[in-house]
């Protein structure tokens, strides 16, 4: 029953463990040295290039670029061992076809958060504290993280931003902001008196707030509406302050107006009259 | 007509199927050693991070990763079991190509399903009782399973939302929330009067509700409507309290406005008449 | 000319043809194994499962499942069969390839609708009878298919819908529902009087009504409108009566005003003249 | 020069070709008795489960699924052929892999077509004459094919929908349809008044009108419009005669308001004269 | 230097050389049969299944079978001649990959247009000079191609169409159309009397039109509007006589109102006078 | 150390290397034979069909022709090379795998863009100083480029738009163009008196201005607005001229109404004084 | 136990190590001539076509080459190598699959912005200092990389828009802009005074404002609103002066009109009177 083990070659079989022993020894010998050159390349890269990051953003995104280069490694030794010992790694991943293609799928949208997650940290795009607009969303950022961006909407709403549908980033806070407001003045009044009244009242208000960077200016006539002739006002303003500098222009604009007996119209409707 | 079988090496058969059994066996204790070390390391990483995580949440993390990496683990050792006997998976796997690559796709949302759940619970973005909104609906969480999450909305309908559908999170139960009015003067009216009616007003309800954690404030001059002057109040308030303290701050303020004959003007018109 | 057919191997393809008859005959015994003991899983899995669930729906689950685990093995079996024989199942799936890869196309929405079916009824996110929105369609549930589902509108239209087409399920026929009412008072009257005459009618109806679970409750100013003063009414009513009940809380309170004196105010719009 | 063909083995390729010759009368054997089978089988399926189908429907799904039956089996019955003579089926395959997948992807809108046509024709949800909703366009079926469904719009324009744009459908010749009226009454009405006498010309119309089938019934005030209290009212009726019913329910209530004196009121507006 | 060429088997190679120019031949000779055979196979049957095509469509649509045929069987006639120089022609597609797969994807648009555009031709769903509505495009078709459809809009436009998008196919060429007419008379006239001065009206117009095949019909009332009471008119004229007919309805409806006193109201509103 | 050097067959290398040395040389003149005669094809096929193109626009179709079959054909020979280096193509593929898919995807867009622009040049859809509404966008076209068409818009903006957005164009600048004005006239104005004031006014227009080449005429009673009948006018002007005649359209119809004192009525209403 | 390592043959195994060393210095010399001469070639490329470039976009656009063709080559020889070692970098290759893929389409965003980039400065779409709409934002250009393009929004914020987002460009500094007003005329007004008093306006302005290219001319007629005739006027102004333009022809053509006593008409209503 047993005499089939005498035919097998023990010897050969030695032999192939042994070669086997020698290359097991010698990957791990190239994965160490390969991780560690690996390593230093990735931290001396980033400390070449931290300029204007701060120190915790900069080590952040070096333990990212270490962590994936480790992972890819590993990856490819566990390919080499596998190899070793004679079992085709295509066949089990073959076997593992139809799971690994659905987690591949499904961890896609992992994968796209982490490397947009990446950029945003390396470009700087947002930072805490910015009030930006995001995936159709305004707020203040709370949080970058590598899969997730918190984000505070104004009426205290904590959104939960997966990065990957971060794809345009509109920043409110990086540099000076406009503040615009139309105002609309009477057909019957005169524009040319309008526009000096308003512009007045502007230098004013520019002496005065401290907030306002460039303007107030009036730039003109901006629409014909049905009822009135809209005036532009702009300005320039410390960033955040916009919209109060616009509370303040509105407010002063039409004391100005009253001042000076210049009406903001109401709608109007000419009536003629037909008897039925 | 039988003689073939006498031509048959049964002596290198049973080699052979020697061979094949020691392997058998090989795989099998590197298979249970494999597990056993996969889930320890899986349990370790969850005792260590479990920070803030409740009991039943972490608990649940850990099964939903010990039994993916089971799975996982099974797969490769049925591929090599094929191996073993000749039979080349990618070829069954080839002969099911066209139900797998189905299934495949089928199964897709599934895995999508679950791994978005996986991180739902892991970054606690919801919690049940939270008002949040997800995928376009309004709600209280009732309950975040790993394939769909049910969402009680306000009217009493139960939304059961897959995971996958979840992208952006609007989570309303993190905080303070703001509580905001808007409400209308006459262009007749002093603006700084109305609004030193409406402080006075909020200052009293600030002092006597305590839902209000900070203002309300009149913030200044919103719009110009097209019969009114808009003036902003804005407040924070203790969380999901922000619909009843407006409705509390509406009506203060009315009666304020009422007591000091400022009217919230009716939409006005002008009219001219016109012979025809 | 036919001398060749004595250089034909005989012996050799007699022992082929044997070795090929033992190994057919191992591969349906192994068949028949793996079919029972995967189908008695199957059927044990369901009957440890089935809390809450009809005997009818536990069926239809069980028989897919077995039906898929069938077809798997099914389409395994034939495989090896084939790679018996010697064919290249990769070669007969190529050149089956553009037909395949099309059918596979246009069959994904096919296992999709399975897929999708087999939650729905796992979940129970829908029953039969059950007032649901689903695909952007209102109506009752009349049957619940593996492919398709059945929503009859309320209009009568009878939908049919790919149970694909079906992602996040809004259920109406899950517990209490809320019945909403806004009615405006004028600008004029007192908002604390109607308040309290609006509750009045309120309670009477709770009282009256056994449709009614909780409230009605004024809940207080909820707008600002051009004309009037939105107060807004909520209550939790039966299952399926918040429609009726929302038109007798509109009727009472409409009652309720009428004898108080206090009018639903018209759009009020304030005229002045100018001549031309 | 051509002593080479001395060097040829004429007789090994004899035997090549006699074996060759074999293998293709087993192979087109095989075929046949597949054919058969599988024939007979669709046929026996089709006899057993044709309920409730007319002859031709039947006919039609029996004739489509031998077909795809037979494309399947030639492809594979070529597929071996080409095995046989040595030429790498793989090979011809990738040479015409350009080709091929654009057509693979050009088609693939047929087989979509297709395979829904089939569900359709299968699963009865449209008929001829049937009156539904499709892809976003209304009317008549006149012909369902494989490929496309006709649609008559009711202004007469005939509608080629590809059976792939067919996802939900909405039937509305299933069973009886409702009708439904929203009539708008003064607030100055009394609302118990106008539902009584609006139920009593319902009434007397459900009497006289055989396409009533159920109602119609005044189920109450649906909404406060901004001039009128709406009241809702609605009834069951025969399939498509729902527009004529709703007509003449419209026509039998202006009626009987008028001859109570009870008005359906025009757009209020009260107007407050100011003074410029 | 030179001895290795001595080392070449010069006659193994004669003998290859010979194999190859033999098989050649062979290849040559099956693609003509093969060719051959197909192009009549295709002739046949066009030939066969030409009813109520026109000659021109018919051959356009044979044109372009064969042409398709004889691609696909080029392509596999160069596959085989590359295996037979051993050029594995795998490899060459795998180097010629990146091109490949990024013109696979480019041209696919290309080949959905010609597989659109092929069952177009057959359907025979659009024809030059019909009135269709095509990819939300309105006009008259000028030109059918394999690649794109010329239509001519009403306002002059050409629109140049890629016939893969165009999937529904709205064509109002196709038998008789509906006219349809809304006309509002007043809440105060009787609308017996009003519906049946426009059903002589219509009936005149429809014993004097000859572009009418059926109707017009006063259906009956349609919608209370917010000033008038709807009543509909609709008819069936001959094909694109439709806008024409619907004009001159107009017109005789207006005109037998006119006639017999019954008003097309304009516009209705209740004023209330309140002074402030 | 170095006895192993003994061991290499240096007389087969040099063996190896001549019978390489002699393929290098044959694949080189196959393939400048395979060049010369595509290039030549190209070149007759061009020739044959280049009626009603201009001159540039064939050369550059020709030389986009030539290109894209050298490459096709360089990267057939480089793998050819490969191969007979016994450098397995498919590895370096593999190995460029990540990347070379990237790109794939990457420049998809690219390989688009010129094919679409390819077909763009091919059927003339669009030329340089057309009018055409792409993407969404009009303007005239500046440049057709392989990659980007330039389109100037009418407010001076130059749009560059990749050729793949262009699917449909709608081409302004083929043939003469229709002028379209719709005129209201009152409720009380006689139908008949208008549209024969209206027509005089047109067929002077028309024997006035040479840019109108067809009517204008008065097509009818387009609408009943809800305070005026709407009359339409349609003509047939020259291409581009379109605009110009309507706005002359305008002013005569205008100045003939005027002239027979038949008004263009302004929105009516009518008011129903109630008492409060 | 170590009778096995004699059995090792090593000067077999030197002779491989040797041949292997040869290949690699091989290897190195031909990468080293490959990135050399493809260096090299891409630099004549580039200093062959910079017209009209600036020196740092050509530099930009040259590294960026130059590397991606580094990039490809490395890739290349790293394959090379591993299969020189025996290791099959497919199996590798498929090892990395799951994280290959992922990473694969998650950075294809990535791939994309960098072509896309490419282009958009190879093709000069967008200059710093352009005022451009992309990706529905409007704004001057601060910066544009290679995968991100900065855009400064009029009101100030920064928008980060990655590259694959900018697909068609609307370039609105590309040469002189358009000037358009519309002006509102009474119905009872001379049209032909009209335009011949804005025309005199138009021409003054011509004259005064240097911004103004061409025109202003008044072009006709446009509407016909419900209570005005719209007039039209453009012209032609210097790049980025269009809207200070139009601000001062509005003001011109309402001082003009004024001045003439023709009036921009308010809404008209003609009021009937209806008793009660």
């Amino acid at each position: 029953m047993f005499g089939w083990i005498e035919n097998i070659d023990w010897t050969g079989l030695l032999v192939d463990i042994g070669i086997i022993a020698i290359k097991l020894v010698a990957i791990l010998i190239i994965y160490l040295i390969a991780k560690s050159i690996g390593k230093r390349a990735i931290e001396k890269a980033f400390s070449r290039n931290n300029k204007g990051m701060t120190q915790a953003r900069s080590k952040t995104l070096q333990l990212i670029s270490v962590n994936i280069f480790t992972y890819f490694l590993m990856f490819i030794v566990i390919g080499i061992v596998f190899d070793l010992f004679g079992l085709d790694i295509k066949t089990l991943i073959a076997g593992a076809g139809i799971i690994g293609l659905a987690i591949g799928f499904g961890a896609q949208g992992l994968v796209s958060d982490v490397v947009t997650g990446f950029f945003l940290l390396l470009e700087q795009q947002i930072d805490v504290e910015d009030y930006v607009t995001v995936a159709g969303k305004d707020g203040i950022i709370e949080e970058i993280g590598l899969r997730t961006t918190k984000l505070r909407g104004f009426d205290g709403t904590l959104h939960y931003i997966p990065n990957r549908e971060i794809s345009s980033v509109s920043n409110h806070s990086r540099g000076n902001m406009q503040a615009l407001v139309d105002i609309g003045i009477s057909y019957d009044d005169n524009i040319d008196t309008a526009m000096r009244v308003l512009q007045v009242a502007c230098d004013r208000l520019a002496s005065e707030d401290e907030d306002i960077m460039e303007g107030p200016d009036v730039v003109g006539v901006q629409a014909f509406g049905s009822s009135d002739v809209v005036i532009r006002v702009v300005c320039k303003t410390k960033n955040m302050q916009q919209f109060a500098v616009e509370r303040r222009i509105r407010k002063a604009l039409k004391e100005a107006l009253d001042q000076h007996g210049i009406e903001i119209p109401y709608p109007h409707q000419v009536n003629i009259t037909k008897s039925n």
